[in-house]
C-alpha cells in the first residue's frame, strides 16, 4: 500500500496522477490532505504510524516552500518521494523543488520533477517492483508500452511533414 | 525573552551574532540546538511550549531546505523570524532563502537575508520595541550609531582618496 | 495600530489583504500610498512620525527595484513587514524579492513571500500578540480554524478520489 | 545488492558517501565507473543486466549535463536514485541538477540533493527496508542516532554560548 | 543530408522550422521521433547508422531533461546540434537548455537558442556549406535576405512613428 | 537630438514610449530600425556618424542576445543607453538584461529595466539637462507631476478601502 | 564635477575606479560616503542639493538590497549612474544588480556592469563629453588606447601560441 | 583551416585548448585576439574575410556581455562556434551563457558549454570531417581513446573502493 498526500486539496488535479498510475498496476493506495503547516500534528501521526499501518512508501506533493516531503522522512524509516507543485504566487516553481530536493544529510527525499505526479506513482511501483516479480513485470510492460507510443508516431509524422529528398 | 534555535551547531558563528546584538541591548535570549528534520519531536515541544514559558519571538536559523523555521511558526502564535544560512553544499543560498520565504498563506516566517543574523537580532528587539518604550529608545540608540559611524568615515575616505578639482 | 501603505494604487488588490485579515480580528490600521521614488518627503515624513502618531508595524509592499520597505525601515524603530508585489516587467519577482530581503546589517526588513500580503497581516497581528494575550487568542483561534479548513476537505477528497484496494 | 555508478573517477570522493553508509549497514554493493558520453554501450549494458545480476536499486552520480542516471533509468524498471554533482566549470550545480531531476512523464529519478550521496546511500536502505524488517530497524537506529548526535550538541553549545537572562 | 529528430511528436510545431529552412534551401532531410528515454536502442541505432546512411550532420531537439542531443552525440562522429524546447512543466526552459549545452569534454552539442529550430537549420545549412560553395551561396543569398527585410521595415516604422525635430 | 534605435519593427510599441518621452518636453529625436545582426554594417555606419549628425545621446533597444547597445556603444564617444526587451523565446529576460548590462570595461552601456524605455527616454533628458537648464526645468517639472499623481490616489485609495479604527 | 557616492568605505576599492578615471581626464569629481539606510538625512540632502552644488552627474555604488543610486535618483534632474557591488553574503551580486536595475517607470537610474565603476566613470565622462567637445576628444583617445592595447597583444600571443599550419 | 579568436588575452588558458585539440588531429589553425568592443573594426574585417582567406568554420570565445561570436556569426556565412568564458565580475557565467546561446532568428551560434573550449574544438573537426573521411576517422579514434580512459579506471576504482558482499 502506498500513501499519497498533499498540502492542500488545490493540489489534487497533478496528484492524482500518482495515484491513477498505481490503480493501472492494481497497487492499493491511499489519499489524503495533510498540511505540514496548518495541521502539524496530523502530518506527525501520519508519518509515524505510516509503516505500522502498512504503507510501503510514500509520496508526499506540496508548492511553494514546500516542507510536507521532508518533515515527514523526518518522522518514519519509509522512503519518501517529493512531487514539487507550481502553485500560484510561487516563483516559477523554484521554491517548491529547493524545498524537497536540498534536504540535508540523514533525511532523504526521493525528489521527482515539477508536477512531476506521474513519476512519482512509477518511483513507487519501482520501489514496490524491487522485491516483487510480479509487480516488476507490470512495469515493464508499462515501459514498453512507452516505446509502442513513441513508435506509433514516428508513421503519423511522416505524413505530417515529409522527408525531402529533392537535391 | 527571546529563544534562539538552530538546525545545526555549525550555525553557531552566524547565529551568535543575534544572541550578540541582544545582549548588547540587555535583553534576555536563550540559545539552544534543535533540528527539525533530526530532532522533529523537539522542535515540536519547543514550539508549542515556547509562549508559556514566557519567550515573545523566535529567530530560527537553518541552511539548505531550511525547514525549521517555518514549522516553528506552525506550531505558536509567536512571530518566528527566519535565518536563510549559507552552508555546504547549498546551491548559492537559493534553497534556503526560498525555503524560508515562501511560507504558504496563514503561517508566516519574518525572513531576513541570507547569514543576516544580526538582522534578525535587531528585529526582534524591534518587536520588542513594539510595546516597550524603554527597548524603543535603545533601537534608536543604535540606529543613530550606525549614523555616526558612517559619518565617522566621510573624513577617513577623503584621506585615502582625495577629491580632485583640476580641470 | 498597524500602517499599510504600497508604492501605488495598482498595489491595492494584494496589499487590502493584510488589511482584511486585520480587521477580522478589529485590530486597527490606516491604509494609504506611499511611494519611495515618486514621493521620497512623504515617505520620510511617514516614516518618521509612525511611531509618534501611534503605529506599532509598519507593512509595506512594492514592485520592482523595491525600496519603500527597506528605506521606511531607515527611518523608524518600528518593525517593518516587506511584501513583495509582482508587477509587470518584473523579472519574475525575482527584483522585489532581493530588493527587500537582501537589506544590509542594522537596518532589518521582516519579508514575506511574493506577494503575501495575507501573511505580512498575519505578522502583524504576530508582533502585537507578542505583548497582548487578546491578540494572541485570536491568533490562535485563526490557526485553528485553519486546521479545521484542511481537516473539512478530507472527506470531500475522499469523494472525489477514493482510496484504492484492490490487489 | 545495490549498484553505484558515477560518470568518472573524480566523483569518488562524493559517491563512496554512498557506499560507506550502505556498509556501515551491512548491506553489499558494487561501485564502478559507467560514463553515460563516454561510453554509451557500457552505460545500457550495465542498466539492462541489472536486474538480472541481482541488484535491487542503482545509485548514479553524474555532473554537468548528468545524463548517467536518466538513460539508466529508461533501460531498468529497478528503481535509480540520482546525485547530482557540483563539478568544475558547472554553472554552480543547476546544470546538473535540473538534467537529473527534470525528467519526463514515464521515467522517473529519484534525485537527491546536490552532492547529496549520503542521502543516496540511505535511499537506498530506505528501499530495501520497505521489504525487509531487518534493514528498516538498522534505518530507525540510525535515524535515532542522528537525533543523539543533536542532542548531544546542546549542553556545548550552552557552553559556547550562554543564555542571557539580565534584564 | 541532414537527419532531424525530435523526443515527441509534440515538438513538431518548433522542429519544423529547422526542416522548412532546409527545404527552402532544397536541402534534403529525413525528420523523424526518436526519444532517448522511451525508446532508447531506437537512439543508439540511429545515431551509430546515422554516417553510413549518408546524414551529414544531426539535428536534435528535446524538453526539460533533454539527453537525446547529447546521448546521440555520443553515439557518432557527426556534428550534433541541439535544439532546447520549451514544453509544459518545465522551469522556464532552463532544464532544457543547460541539459543539452552542459556537455563534459569530449562530446560536443552545438546548442542553439530555446525554441532556436530555424537556428539549426541554418547551423546545418552552414556546415555543410563549409565545404560546399552551391550551399554557402544560398545561405549568403538568405542572409541577403535577412538585411533586406529589416531594411524594408526603415520607411515603414517612419510612418508609424515619424522623427521629431520640433525643438 | 536623440537617436532612437531598436532591433526590428516589432520592438516599436515598447521603444516609442521613450519617444513619446522626449517629445513630451519638445526634445527632438529620429527612431529607426537598425539590426545588430542583420544589418551589422548599418549598425557601424549609425554609430559612426551618429556624433557627427549631431545625436547627443542614442537610445538602443533589443531582445535575447542583446548586442545592438553595446555594438554601438564600441564605435561613439556618445552616451549610450540600452533598453533590454522581453521578447518570445527569451528566458524571462535574462537574456537581453545580462547580453546589454554586462559589458566589459571600457565601453559602458547605461542600462534601464526590462522594457523599461519610458526610463531610457527621461534618462536621455536627463543627459540633456545635465547641460541644459532649460531641459532641467522640464524634468523637474515631470518629476513633480509624479509626486502629484500618486498623491492624487491618496483620497482615493481611501475611498476604496477605508482606514480601520474600531477595536 | 562628478559626485561619486557609495553605501560603505568597504566598496572604496571599487568605486575608486571611476574617480581615477575621470582623474586621468582631468574631469573634477568629488568622492564620499553616503548610505541610504544608515544616513538617509544625509542622502535627501545630498542629492537634493547636487544640480545646485555644480554637480552634473551622480556615480553611487552599492551592495546587497541596493537603494541607495535609485533613492538619489528620485531627489535630483541630475542622470544617475548606478554601480552593483558583489559584498559578502550578496546572493552572487543579483540581489544588487536587480535593487539597482529594475526601477519602476518615471525614475531612471544608468546600471552598469556588476563591480563596474570603472564604467561609470567613462559613461559619466560620456555625458559630459555629450556637450563638450574636449571631453569627447579625450574619450576618443581613450577609445582608440583600448584598440591599440588589444593590437599590442596580437603579436604576444602568436608568440605564445603560435598558429598551426601542418596538415 | 580553423580560426580560432578570443575577445582579450587572458582568455588563452581556456581557448587554448581548442587549439591542441586542433593540432592532436593535424588540422590546421591560426588563433589570435580580436575584441568585439575594444577592435571593431578588426573582427568586422575578420569576419568579412574569413571565407575567403580558405577558413571553414570559427571559435570565438568571450566572456561578459559576449558579444563576439555572435557579431562574427553576422558578417559571414561560415559556421561559428561560441564558447562562453567565466571571467571575473562574471555573474556565475550567466551572462556569457546566454549572450551568446540566445542569438534570434537567422543567425546561429553553436554554443558550447562555459569555458568549453576542448569541445569548440572538437566541434569544429566533426564539422570538417562531416565531409573529410580522413578527419572522420581521426575523431572516431579519439571518441574510442575517450572509452578506453573510462574503462582504464574501471579497474583502478575497485581498488580504491572495494565492492562489499558482507550480508
Amino acid at each position: 500500500m502506498i500513501g499519497i498526500i498533499m498540502g492542500s486539496q488545490s493540489d489534487l488535479p497533478v496528484m492524482e496522477q500518482a495515484a491513477n498510475f498505481l490503480k493501472s498496476l492494481d497497487i492499493p493506495y491511499e489519499l489524503t490532505v495533510v498540511s505540514a503547516h496548518r495541521t502539524p500534528e496530523r502530518m506527525f501521526d501520519y508519518a509515524k504510524s505510516a509503516k505500522e499501518r502498512g504503507l510501503k512508501a510514500i509520496i508526499a506533493g506540496a508548492g511553494g516552500a514546500a516542507h510536507l516531503p521532508g518533515m515527514v522522512a523526518s518522522c518514519t524509516t519509509l522512503p519518501v518521494i517529493g512531487v514539487p507543485i507550481l502553485s500560484s504566487n510561487s516563483i516559477d516553481g523554484w521554491d517548491s523543488v529547493l524545498s524537497i530536493l536540498q534536504m540535508p544529510g540523514g533525511i532523504p527525499v526521493a525528489t521527482v520533477a515539477l508536477n512531476g505526479a506521474l513519476n512519482a506513482g512509477i518511483l513507487a511501483a519501482k520501489i514496490l517492483g524491487s522485491g516483487n516479480e510480479e509487480v516488476a513485470e507490470k512495469l515493464q510492460t508499462y515501459q514498453d508500452s512507452l516505446k509502442d507510443k513513441v513508435l506509433g508516431t514516428v508513421d503519423d509524422i511522416k505524413t505530417k511533414h515529409p522527408n525531402h529528398f529533392d537535391i
